[in-house]
C-alpha cells in the first residue's frame, strides 16, 4: 500500500500553459484577477506568463502588464517562462519573477525539431551558453526540464533509457560547468504516460540519483493524469504542475478538443482527501476555477468544480 | 511499485446506470445499437437495463424490448438490475439475462432510507427472503453489492469498520442459509472514495477474507475515479464496472452536472497501456463512445474519445 508523503506542493500553470491556447485573449486585468483568486486560495507558486515572441503566442504578449498588477506577497512566488536570452532579460527586468536556472530539453527528436528548429544534440550544445547567461545574472543553475518524457504524438513511445541517458548527459555537462543537477522536471507534454510507466521511470531515476528532487508536469489528454499523479505521490513525489479548471493542452501537438493539464483542484482534492497537505483552501480554489471558466467563456474539464468539495456534507 | 494483474474484466453499465439519468429517452433500437457497438468492441459483460418501476425510471421501461433485439453471442453476458421479486421475474422471463444471486445493501443509513424507504436493519432482515427467491429460481447466491461504501452526500464519511461489519453480518447470514459470500462489490455511489481509502479498505477486506473476489463500482464525481481504479488494480483487483463515455451519475444523490461513472474507454486504455489485458479494441470502443454521445445528444466526460488512442501514432 502507498506510503504517502506528508505534503505536496502544486505549482499553478494555468495562467501561462493554460491560457496560451485559448481562443479568447484575456486582458491583463482579468489575468491578474484570476491570479489573485489563486493566491487567495493558498496557491503559493504560479506561472503567470511567458516572455516569448508575441507573434507566436499573442495571448502572452502582455506578461509585463500582468506582472505589474500582481501585489508582492510573502511566501508567494510568481514564475514565468522564457526560451531565449531576450526573454530571460524581460523576466529579470520585472524584478518580481522568481528566477530559476533550469535547462530545458525535449526527449523527442521530431517534436523538438518542430517546436524549436533544433535537434536534441543542438539543444545540448547550447546548454553551456545558457549556464553562462544564468551565471551572469546571478542565478543558480540546478535544474533540468525534460519535455515529452513519456511519449510523443510525432515520434511515438519514448523509452525510459533515453530519458535516463539525457539526464545523465545534462548532469555531466552541468558538472563540467560547475553546477549540480538537483531538480528534475519530467513533462508528459502530450499525455502518453501511464501509472506503471511513471513508477518505473521514477524507480530508474531514484536508483541512479537517490537525492534528485522530482517534479511532474502531467497532461490529462487521455484521462490518466490523476492516476499518474497518484502513482507518483505513492512513490513519494511531492511536486507537481497543474492548471486551474484543467485549462490547457499543447498548442504544438496537433490535438484539438483534447483535455489539458492535470486539474489543480482535482489534484489538490485528491491530496487533501488522502491526508496529504497542500496548503490550499479547496472551496476557494473551486471558486477560482469557476472564475477561470467565466473568463475563458467555455466549460473546463474540472470535476471538483462540478461535483463540489465534501466540506458542506461533512459539516451537516 | 505496483504488482499488476495480468488482466482486468470491465463490466459495461452505461446502457443502464448511464442512460437512466439522461433527459432524452433512447429508443429500444438505439439502445440495442449502442450495446451492439460495445459488444463489437470486445466488451463481454453489459448491464443492458433494469426491471424497476417505469414511473420511477421511465428511461428503463422498455428493457424487455431492448433485450429482444440483442443477439445471443457466445462469451457475452447481458446483465440487468432488479430491486424486487417482480423485477426478478421479469428478468428471468427474458431468458437472455445472465442471472446472479447478489444481495444488496447500502452502507449509509440516510441514503438507503431515502432510496428504498427501509433502514439498513430492515434491508438485512429481508435478505433471507431474497435468498429463498433466488434458490427457488435455481440461482446460486454468492454475492453482496454494498452501495455508498466510501461516503455519502447525506450522511458524510462511511468508516471502513462499518463496511467490514456489514460484510461480516451478510456473510454470517448467508452461511446460516447455506450460501457462501464469495463476491463483494463495493460501490462508490456518490464519488467519495480516494485512492488511499480504497487501498486501506481493500487491505482490511483481504485480511479478513483472503479469497473474496472484489469488484469496484467507481464514480468520477470529484475526479478521482481513475486514480482509485489504479490504486485498486495495483493491489490486484481485477473487476470493475464502468460506463461508456463516462455516462451516468446518481439520480438520487442530489447532484446536478457532476461527472458520472468511471469512463470505460479511459479505464480500458489505462489497463492496456500498463500491459494489463482487457480483451477490448480501444479504437472500436472510442467509436462506441462517440455513438453514445450522438445518441444522448450532448458531450460526455470521456477523455480518450477526444484525445485519441495511441495506435495511430505508434503505427507511423
Amino acid at each position: 500500500m502507498a506510503d504517502l508523503p506528508k505534503a505536496v506542493h502544486i505549482m499553478e500553470v494555468g495562467p501561462r500553459d493554460g491560457l496560451q491556447i485559448e481562443a479568447r485573449t484575456l486582458s491583463a486585468d482579468d489575468k491578474a484577477r484570476l491570479i489573485g483568486a489563486l493566491v487567495g486560495a493558498g496557491i503559493s507558486e504560479i506561472e503567470v506568463g511567458s516572455f516569448v515572441n508575441p507573434k507566436a503566442v499573442p495571448q502572452m504578449a502582455d506578461t509585463e502588464e500582468v506582472i505589474k498588477r500582481l501585489p508582492a506577497r510573502p511566501g508567494v512566488r510568481y514564475r514565468a517562462l522564457w526560451l531565449n536570452p531576450r526573454g530571460l532579460e524581460r523576466a529579470l527586468a520585472t524584478g518580481k519573477v522568481h528566477m530559476e536556472g533550469r535547462l530545458t530539453l525535449t526527449a523527442s527528436e521530431i517534436f523538438v525539431k518542430r517546436n524549436t528548429n533544433r535537434t536534441i544534440e543542438q539543444t545540448i550544445a547550447e546548454m553551456p551558453q545558457w549556464i553562462g547567461q544564468y551565471k551572469a545574472a546571478g542565478i543558480k543553475v540546478d535544474g533540468l526540464g525534460l519535455m515529452a518524457a513519456f511519449g510523443c504524438n510525432f515520434e511515438g513511445d519514448i523509452p525510459g533509457e533515453r530519458v535516463v541517458g539525457l539526464v545523465e548527459r545534462t548532469a555531466s555537462l552541468m558538472r563540467e560547468h560547475g553546477c549540480e543537477l538537483e531538480h528534475l522536471l519530467l513533462a508528459d507534454t502530450m499525455g502518453w504516460a501511464n501509472p506503471a510507466q511513471i513508477q518505473r521511470l521514477i524507480g530508474e531515476i531514484r536508483q541512479r540519483w537517490p537525492r534528485m528532487a522530482l517534479k511532474l508536469h502531467l497532461h490529462d489528454t487521455r484521462g490518466l493524469a490523476m492516476a499518474n499523479a497518484f502513482a507518483a505521490i505513492s512513490l513519494g513525489v511531492t511536486e507537481f504542475d497543474a492548471a486551474i479548471g484543467g485549462l490547457g493542452g499543447c498548442p504544438f501537438a496537433g490535438h484539438k478538443g483534447a483535455a489539458g493539464n492535470i486539474c489543480t483542484e482535482d489534484l489538490a482534492f485528491m491530496c487533501e482527501e488522502m491526508g496529504v497537505e497542500t496548503g490550499i483552501d479547496l472551496d476557494a480554489l473551486v471558486a477560482a476555477a469557476q472564475l477561470a471558466e467565466e473568463l475563458v467563456g467555455h466549460p473546463l474539464p474540472s470535476k471538483l468544480a462540478k461535483g463540489g468539495t465534501l466540506r458542506r456534507f461533512r459539516s451537516r
